[in-house]
């Protein structure tokens, strides 16, 4: 009788509450745990007095959308109109779900990477709509031989992921070639590309959907302040689209939520005029190095991490365990919580990995790394 | 090709931009013009330095659902379990757009009434199931006959509003004995009420569908801190339910939006402990009062109001324009802005009436007044 019946509480939900419960440093739930820059807490105080707690329009606060326009265009190399082709979302997550409600009809195909973030999937069966994954290689690229075949003429979106939650992987310039190369041949198929971890890379620069020409007619870049920010509670993000897409998608967020906080999105819009985004990267660059240095000694094997805020990590010469078990485990009896890979695939493969969230202040990445290191 | 084709922007969007543009006085969009309760905005300056920038729980700030919890118990005299019975959102909107999608499928019918607020339909439509609308007696209550007929075993949800947006009517003891009777006959029928104006009330108090011993158990509150406090900005609302319909919706709320703002989350609940919801209906019973006699002289004609900070007027003494056109022109000739009711119909009936919101300081209501007294 459920319409998703295969579907519980999310993994990030569980393991934080876990965490809390047994009092374990929470590596799991993507969130930063240090201060709030007081730039932005100053502007949120000052402006608490003004006049900004009533509706703003639906697409967003006009001034936010202006500074968004500016954001998006440095990286995107092109002009971009604030009115059609700019929403403000609560959080990347409502993005997400509302392109997908806007565009994915009955019977539809919507083509994914397995492991996969896990809020695309609900969204698309809401729509009696199915997913198809595609499974990367094992260096975790797009593997464009088994995508080709995934395409179908049932196929209406395709979603990625870039930088890669949990991997941490970046798409290259070749993998776009490829993927314009698949999409010619299939000109009815829209492209979602979330972006959130767009500024937290380590490596070549985030190349994003919305810069490559034969791509942004057809795409829609959802991405987060919470991300960029290091407010994940504040829930603000936004897509950008051309404006055939964004009109669909109006339609459906304007039933779905109407408008955003208002208090965010005007703090949000004052403290882009101070922040440089550009400097998150080298920020959590620093965290990622610190962190894999803490566990040089473990018995945990570190993957590579080009980009997001997350370190994924072999568990296989400590246990056999499957990683559901062995992140319980590791909650109860070591006092770190992480998140299991296999929630990120569409069959829940075992692959020994667990993931670990490093936007934490150096003293709990210490903490935490000593108690990895005596397992 | 599109999966809402008659569906365009908002009448409110659409009214409040135009209001803007020709320096309208704005009795459209339901939202009120004066200052928030200082101790509200002193709560959100003072937190702003504290630790509540990252996610909060995907069901809300626990010690929010607490407090909601010890409200919303002195309406429904009963006990409610904040783990599992209650959800914040974002806004009364999504509480809704996320109940219609957890618990609507394909090929199901929804019973609402005629005219009603305008954000159920859409959701429904995503769902691949459709509206069976009926009309309400020509005194705005419930037409128990025409409901009956309405429902069949396609019935899936049936949809209420009470206060009633854009009429203000509120249900009696008898209509709901009556709806009670017809339930009876429907096991498998949810109700979904959209109690948004439960406080603001001028005769008999509130009746709640949770209040009503046959009938919690199938049935859906949704209410709004928007409304309730005068911060139509912020979005944040909850939802009532038992725990079998609240597992469904968390299912589907988890990856619409995750969770909800947390700074204004964590300001309410403080908020709660200050303030009494009480006060609402005698201070809006002031303004619908003063409102009625300023327009005494007026060429409206005013329906009665027991509810909601709307008042229903008719200009057919005035005009034989239809209401949209009326609308228009009295924003660019007469510089006041309303919402022509036609826009609740689902046959954008005519009847020569609009809605004007009350919510205003004084100076704007007599501003409007004088305006509208000397068409
Ligand atoms: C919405 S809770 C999950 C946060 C997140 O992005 C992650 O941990 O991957
Ligand atoms: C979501 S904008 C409309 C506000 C409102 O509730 C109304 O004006 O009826």
């Amino acid at each position: 009788m459920s319409k998703l019946p295969n579907i519980g509480t999310s993994i990030f939900t569980l393991m934080s509450k876990m965490a809390v419960e047994h009092n374990a440093i929470n590596l799991s739930q993507g969130f930063p745990n240090f201060p709030v820059d007081e730039r932005l807490t100053d502007i949120l105080s000052r402006i608490s007095k003004e006049d900004i707690h009533q509706y703003l329009p639906m697409s967003g606060y006009p001034p936010l959308l202006l500074k968004i326009k500016k954001l998006v265009e440095k990286g995107y190399q092109r002009n971009i109109q604030p009115e059609t082709e700019l929403l403000v979302t609560a959080g990347a997550t409502q993005a997400i779900f509302t392109a997908i409600q806007a565009l994915v009809n009955s019977n539809n195909e919507v083509v994914m990477l397995d492991p996969s973030y896990d809020c695309y999937e609900a969204p698309v069966l809401l729509c009696n709509a199915k997913t198809v994954r595609v499974d990367l290689n094992d260096d975790y690229t797009p593997n464009w031989e088994r995508i080709e075949k995934a395409f179908s003429s049932k196929t209406k979106m395709m979603i990625i992921n870039n930088p890669h939650n949990p991997t941490g992987k970046t798409w290259t310039e070749s993998d776009f070639l490829a993927l314009e190369n698949l999409l010619e041949k299939y000109p009815e198929v829209v492209l979602l590309s979330d972006e959130v971890y767009e500024y937290i890379t380590f490596g070549p620069k985030h190349i994003s959907v919305h810069s490559r020409p034969k791509l942004f007619n057809r795409s829609m870049v959802v991405s987060s302040f919470g991300k960029s920010f290091h407010i994940t509670g504040w829930k603000v993000g936004y897509l950008v689209a051309p404006e055939h897409l964004m009109v669909e998608i109006k339609k459906v967020h304007q039933f779905l939520v109407f408008s955003v906080n208002s208090i965010s999105q005007v703090a949000i819009s004052e403290y882009l005029d101070l922040v440089s985004v550009e400097e998150l990267g080298t920020f959590y660059q620093e965290k990622r190095d610190y962190f894999r240095k803490l566990l040089q000694n473990s018995r945990f094997e570190l993957m590579p991490c080009e980009g997001t805020y997350f370190q994924v990590a072999s568990y296989a010469a400590i246990s056999s365990e499957n990683d559901v078990d062995f992140c319980k485990r590791l909650i109860t009896e070591h006092g770190v919580a992480a998140i299991p890979i296999s929630i990120f695939y569409a069959d829940a493969k075992d692959l020994k990995l667990v993931r670990f969230c490093f936007a934490k202040d150096n003293t709990t990445l210490e903490e935490a790394a000593k108690r990895l290191c005596a397992i």
